[in-house]
C-alpha cells in the first residue's frame, strides 16, 4: 500500500509517500511551517503537500490507502483534538475534523509525532521485535515512546507517553509542563547548551562527535543527567532495547557508548539491555505515521 | 481451590491458607525470620508453616492446589534464583529447587513481593478490573508492581520491575541500588524520618493521620517527593490508577489527598486518574502469593 506520511513541526511541514511494505519513501516535501496564520493554514499545507505529491508519482487520490499526521503534542484519548502542542501555538486545536474535511476517501489518522518515530523505528529500524522497547528523541524538546507487549503503547488512559517530562531533579526549577526539573529541562538541547554556555548545541554535538577534550567534559555532565533518565524507565520497565533519537544523537558512538556504561552501573538489574542509537534519523515521523495506521 | 500463600520479610515469615476464588485467608501463621541461620533454615520454616496450617484445617497436602512464595527480592527471570535480597541476605541463593523438593507434589511459584501485593489489588482489591495500574509500597523501603494490558507486567527481560529506584534526583546521593538519588532514598521510611528526626516513622505517620500542624509541614515536604516519584509513573504510563501501600500509607486520607493534589498538579496528561490507598494492607502478600499462579 502506498500512504502519506506528513511530520508537522515547529519549523517545517514534511511530507512523504511512503510504501508501507518496506517503510521506503517513494517522494517527499518539505514547506515551512506558516508561524502565527492560524490552524486552516496549516491543514491547507498539510492538503496541498500531500496532493503535490500524488501529482508527482501521477497518482490517483482514490489510490492512496492512509494519511497519517504526526505533530509534537498531546492529542486528546480519541485523537480527534490537540490538547497542546507548544511549539505549534495548538491548544484545544481541532485537528482530525478539518484533515477529514481535506481527504474525506482516505482513512485517516493523527498521532504524536513520538509514537510516530517509535512506530516506525519498531517496524523498520532499530527497535525490530522487540516486545518492550523505549524510543527518546533528544531534540529541542525531549519525546518518544514505547513498545509494549510488541505493539506501541498510547498510555493507560489512552493520552499518550511523555518520557520527556519524567521527574530527573523533583527539587529542581519548574517546567511549563507543570513538573518541577523533568528529564527535557537536563536532557533537551537547553540543557545541553548548559553545559558550555558559549557554544551551540550543535557546536557541542560536533565537539562530541569528533572526541575533543573540552567536549569530553560537557558528555560526562550530560549523560550523567540522561543516563539517569534512562534508569528510571529502565528499573521500571526492563526493557530489551532504548533506541536515542533526535539532533543531539548525531553525537553518535561517544554519547551512546557513554550513556550505556552509566546506565549499566546505575540500575537496578543486570541484564543485556541495548541501548543504540535511532536508526530512522528524520524520516522516522513521515514512516511512522504513514504506516500507523495498523498500530493505533 | 485452596492455595498456600507465603510472605517472607526480614522480620516475619507469614504464610495462609487462600481461597482463590475469593481471596479469603481461611487460617494463618507467622513466625520470625531466621536471621543469620541460612537459607535452609528458611525453606524449612516455610515447609513447616504450610504444614502446620494444613493440619490445622484437617487438609490432606494433596488437595493443596498450589504454594506462591513471594519474598523482597529480585529473581532470575526463570524465577529460580534470587539475585539480591538485602533484607534477608540471599544474594544468588537458589530458591525454587530447595521449595520444591519440600512441596515435590504442588504447583509452586517464587516471585517478588511487590509483584505479589500488586496481584492481589488487582484481582481483590482497589485496581480490580484496571488495565494499566500501578502499586507502590511506601515502607522501609519502596517497592511496587505494575498492570498493564490488564496483567502483570514481569519487566521486559523478566527481570521484575523497581519503582522504588526510579530517579528523583539524579544529582543525589548514591544510593546501594546502584542509581543516585532513587525514589526510595526520599519516599521510603527513611526518607519521611529525614523529615523530623527526632521522631520515629511511626509517630510521624501518627501525627499526618491525626493532621497536627507540624506534621503537615513533613507531610508537604514527603509528598514534594512523593508526587514527583508518581509524576514519573503517570508521565510514562498514563495509568488509570495508583495504589498506595506499605506502612506509610497507614498515614491515610492526608497522605493520599495531599499528594493527588500534587501528582494532578505536576502531570503533564490533564485527566481523571485515581489516586488511593491499598486495600489488602498486610495480608497482600499471602493472598497475592497463593492467587499469582495464574498470573505469572
Amino acid at each position: 500500500m502506498i500512504a502519506a506520511g506528513v511530520d508537522i513541526g515547529g519549523s517545517f511541514i514534511k511530507a512523504g509517500l511512503v510504501d508501507t511494505a518496506n517503510g521506503r519513501i517513494k517522494a517527499r516535501c518539505s514547506v515551512p511551517f506558516p508561524k502565527g496564520q492560524g490552524e486552516e493554514a496549516v491543514w491547507d499545507l498539510v492538503d496541498a503537500s500531500v496532493k503535490k505529491l500524488l501529482r508527482s508519482q501521477k497518482m490517483d487520490p482514490a489510490d492512496l490507502g492512509f494519511v497519517g499526521v504526526a505533530l509534537p503534542g498531546t492529542l486528546s484519548p480519541d485523537k480527534t483534538t490537540v490538547i497542546h502542542a507548544y511549539n505549534l501555538n495548538f491548544h484545544g486545536t481541532l485537528v482530525y475534523r478539518p484533515l477529514q474535511e481535506r481527504f474525506p476517501h482516505t482513512p485517516l489518522a493523527v498521532m504524536n509525532d513520538g509514537d510516530a518515530a517509535t512506530v516506525a523505528e519498531h517496524q523498520f529500524g532499530v527497535l525490530k521485535g522487540a516486545r518492550t522497547a523505549v524510543l527518546l528523541t533528544l531534540g529541542t524538546g525531549v519525546g518518544g515512546g514505547l513498545i509494549l507487549n510488541g505493539k506501541l503503547f498510547g498510555g493507560g488512559l489512552g493520552n499518550g507517553v511523555e518520557p520527556g517530562h519524567m521527574t530527573l531533579r523533583y527539587d529542581g526549577e519548574p517546567h511549563i509542563c507543570g513538573n518541577n526539573g523533568c528529564v527535557e529541562m537536563y536532557c533537551g538541547a537547553h540543557g545541553l547548551a548548559t553545559e558550555k554556555p558559549e557554544a551551540t548545541p550543535r557546536e557541542i554535538i560536533e565537539g562530541i562527535r569528533r572526541g575533543d577534550a573540552e567536549s569530553e567534559k560537557v558528555l560526562d555532565r550530560y549523560t550523567d543527567a540522561l543516563s539517569s533518565a534512562l534508569v528510571s524507565i529502565v528499573n521500571l520497565l526492563d526493557p530489551e532495547v532504548i533506541a536515542l533519537g533526535g539532533g543531539i544523537s548525531n553525537a553518535g558512538a561517544p554519547l551512546i557508548d557513554m550513556t550505556a556504561r552509566k546506565v549499566r552501573e546505575k540500575s537496578f538489574f543486570v541484564a543485556e539491555r541495548r541501548i543504540v542509537r535511532a536508526s530512522m534519523g528524520n524520516d522516522a515521523g513521515i514512516v511512522g505515521a504513514a504506516v500507523a495506521g495498523d498500530c493505533l
